[in-house]
């Protein structure tokens, strides 16, 4: 089957300022944000604008910083160089605004400005495996979402 | 903050056959696969191409299924019908052929020939939360991924 091509554009952005972290979402889709202050965790679908070029998007493999010896593919990993470089994040709910559009979150791995696409709130029949299985090489790594969410700094 | 406007392409699709179901993944992209099999689950990126037309990508709050009187913003949903028609389906691995482009899955809501647009390893350092609170209305749900996946039927 051939590639097709779509369009997605950004409905928010991420905002960083002393106040803390927020998804800011455009006016015009803020009744999309009804309910979600009734869930602790949303999923920020964002886009990786600084690795959205031919270069990036070419990378197939890498060896990811947690496995600086392993070289796997990159849909075994998070590495935002991809062919697509669409980024899913999930987020502790500090606050919503809806009349603002603003979500404060706890942490997020995404630089100031970076664009949003897509919120979705977390649910645990479709997003909480009870026993996932990870190579060995990962076995280290914290088994749960930490309290202070995942963050540029990890 | 203007919106900005993305491409972004599939990398394979979903095949349902007599032999179960599939990502197949395009020729190009197979290197992309690799040391995905020493995972459990995968989280499936897909664009939900029935749903890519302007009425249902302006539609903003929905009734869902699962709490009919209930109307929520789409962000606190997981209805396709979204202004960006991206879905997430954590699935099951069953098999993967990096030679043949293959990865054999449980299940996924998803139909056949659905364009896939990423896959990620499932972390549970990034996507398993202890103890995420939904709104009583879902409470009667299943607090844990099913065994089965998530199905079409779902």
């Amino acid at each position: 089957m051939n590639r097709k091509i779509f369009n997605i554009f950004s409905i928010g952005f991420v905002k960083r300022d002393k106040d803390g972290i927020f998804v800011q979402i455009n006016e015009s889709y803020r009744p999309a944000l009804k309910q979600l202050d009734s869930f602790s965790h949303v999923i920020v679908v964002w886009w990786a604008d600084k690795f959205d070029n031919d270069k990036n998007r070419s990378i197939l493999q890498c060896a990811p910083p947690y496995a600086k010896d392993k070289v796997t593919g990159v849909f075994a990993s998070r590495s935002p160089q991809r062919p697509n470089p669409v980024s899913i994040t999930t987020c502790k709910i500090l606050d919503v605004n809806q009349e603002k559009g603003l979500i404060k979150i706890e942490n997020i791995d995404a630089f100031d400005e970076t664009p949003v696409i897509d919120l979705k709130a977390y649910f645990p029949v479709t997003d909480r495996v009870r026993e996932p299985k990870i190579p060995e090489w990962l076995t280290n790594w914290p088994e749960w979402f930490p309290d202070g969410g995942i963050g540029l700094e990890d």
